[in-house]
């Protein structure tokens, strides 16, 4: 058998300095379960390569990432000094552009962040449920608002007309949908194997082990509202076991903040599942902790790109006090989920999570820079 | 002096029941000043007119309405039996039609949310800071992504595509923005009255007594969010009393949550203005107290709209247990809007709010029905 072959990318600012630690952790679970993983680290896509070449990565860097199994990502995106507004503006969407490039490319149609608030992340929430919250948020990633058609008609003049198209289609929403309804399966029989079990009502009074929330703005947004709603319906017949809820984007939002430990999966389309997917990382403990993970679960010669949802922060890029957990958790996540071929990977990734969380419950509130975190968790891999 | 005309249209669920409360204060308060105010009662919209004529309101409801100064709108909507998932689903649709036929009908450009965590609201956020918390956020309430363009090609079909165009104009995008300015102004003002000052630090180091925050998503929806940054730089040089700052949506829904105390005024999109608005709404004690304004500042022969932010929360109607709290307070800012020509109107608007906020500093906790709360209100107006 081939081995499992890693692409890292550590990108811009704390990125590098977190995706080191990530690959200690790797490395240190290779030697110890001999597990037939390997890296390559790439100096693109970055602010460095971009000042060096005009663009932030080669024009052939997906053919060149195509070749392997993931991609581990750090962090993109320098914004220039902090007190210079025109530099700190513009370079966003250059920066960040090869992430929606990969996703692209890769068809990387699933974007998955779950959100837990575990032992030892900060808790925004005043009430103590918040200590149930137990979510995946299940975001469309490959069309929708995220289409990029539109234009600026009499562009800079006082008549200007911008537009910008959302265009959905029914196989893009059916596969989400229906990914998505996996999931809440999956999840429950994970917990009944962890021995603990979660009830939702359905609106004709069964009850159901898991639950999907789909959200979407039908009211407002009519034509591709009434479609996934549609769809939707028409899926859920297929999951009887699978409780279902519909909410509107402004109510779930809000239902986030107020109750959100009654949430178990949630479908959402690309903006949508971006601005819910920030909040459930806010619920989860912020952007210290939280994994993303852009997934192909279709085509096995497509990698799936795993990075942290924070930014590359550089006001504290180069100082070594960079939190590492969330690219932990990501590595973790990345290793579970090239798991499906190897179960020694899985079970890794496992570890890894475990690792992590158990730091995270001994050491919350410490201060300890990214290199002290890292090692105290290759530590606890090691014993 | 023509007197001010207020056209009442109490909707359905608890919308009369806290209607009829708001209008017993706004009697209370004609009696007390002599104000020189009358309103006039409408059943439609509502889901008893549709259920009667085929439509939630008639077709000339609008010129009707416009013949008003101000529309005081209770709730609308009836989903129907909450154990029938296809009745449940269906009339939002339509029984919330007219709220956006209002909106476009008066061209009600302004969508104008105030967060204020008042003593005695329900605190949702564990940091304390949370009771400093005093933003307003102002909806771009006349186009973006509300246009209702779009629609379904192959509808029905596994090939389906539905589509859904978001349409900017600069002369919107500059008349929001503008006025987001202006009411940046007027917050630093009035606080400058109150005694109290903020202080908001620019870009460039330089400190400010008002901000206004730009969200957009412009590193993914490019054309309009292009647009609004532009408008916005241009626009802001008028304003250099007034700080600036940019945040993408997801970031901004996350730092609601997070530091909510750090934002002074927001400027947003229609459809991220409605996200941002019941996030806003949540983090000053939830739908039980935030009022809603539908405004068109520029043509006086427009009227604005002002509902709670609530639903009509089908549940508990008819049983007189609805918190009238949210309904006083947007019957006060109605009365704030329409003292612009009346300032005997203004006060009295003034006065209604510092009741309801007396009586919900006073009384938070204590479990009282629709009918008692505004009894204590007007007793307290009565004083
Ligand atoms: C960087 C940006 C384009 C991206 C997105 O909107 O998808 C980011 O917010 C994310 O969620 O990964
Ligand atoms: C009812 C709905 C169309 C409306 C909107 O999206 O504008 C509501 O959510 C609001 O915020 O007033």
């Amino acid at each position: 058998a081939q081995s499992t072959r890693i692409a890292v990318t550590p990108g811009d600012g704390i990125g590098p300095e977190v995706v080191a630690e990530a690959v200690r952790c790797l490395e240190t679970l290779r030697a110890k379960h001999g597990l037939d993983i390997e890296w390559t680290r790439f100096p693109w896509p970055s602010h460095a390569w971009h000042e060096e070449h005009g663009e932030s990565m080669p024009a052939d860097a997906l053919a060149q990432l195509q070749k392997y199994d993931a991609i581990l990502l750090g962090a993109l995106g320098d914004p220039g000094p902090m007190d210079d507004p025109d530099r700190y503006l513009l370079p966003d969407s250059i920066s960040l552009a090869p992430l929606l490039d990969m996703r692209k490319g890769f068809d990387q149609w699933v974007c998955e962040r779950p959100a837990r608030l575990l032992p030892g992340a900060r808790q925004y929430l005043a009430d103590e449920r918040a200590k149930d919250i137990d979510m995946l948020v299940i975001r469309e990633n490959s069309e929708g608002e995220y289409v990029s058609q539109g234009g600026r008609l009499r562009k800079g003049t006082p008549d200007e007309v911008a537009t910008q198209m959302e265009v959905f289609t029914r196989k893009a929403t059916d596969r989400i949908i229906r990914y998505g309804f996996e999931q809440a399966r999956n999840r429950a029989a994970d917990r009944v194997k962890e021995g603990r079990t979660r009830t939702f009502r359905t609106l004709d009074g069964r009850t159901c082990e898991s639950q999907v929330c789909l959200v979407t703005k039908r009211n407002a947004l009519r034509y591709w509202g009434d479609m996934y709603t549609e769809a939707f319906d028409e899926i859920s017949k297929e999951y009887p076991d699978v409780a279902t809820h519909h909410e509107l984007v402004d109510a779930a939002c809000m239902k986030f903040v107020q109750s959100p430990w009654a949430f178990d999966v949630v479908v959402a389309s690309n903006l949508q599942g971006d601005i819910l997917t920030d909040l459930a990382a806010v619920l989860s403990g912020g952007m210290g902790v939280a994994p993303s993970c852009n997934l192909n679960p279709t085509d096995p010669d497509m990698p799936s790109m795993f990075e942290p949802t924070h930014g590359s922060a550089p006001d504290i890029a180069g100082q070594g006090l960079a939190d590492p957990t969330a690219m932990l958790f990501t590595a973790a996540r990345m290793l579970e989920w090239l798991g499906r071929k190897d179960p020694a990977v899985a079970a890794a990734g496992k570890e890894l999570f475990d690792a992590v969380a158990a730091d995270l419950a001994e050491n919350s509130g410490t201060r300890r820079g990214t290199h002290e975190i890292g090692s105290a968790i290759c530590e606890r891999l090691s014993q």
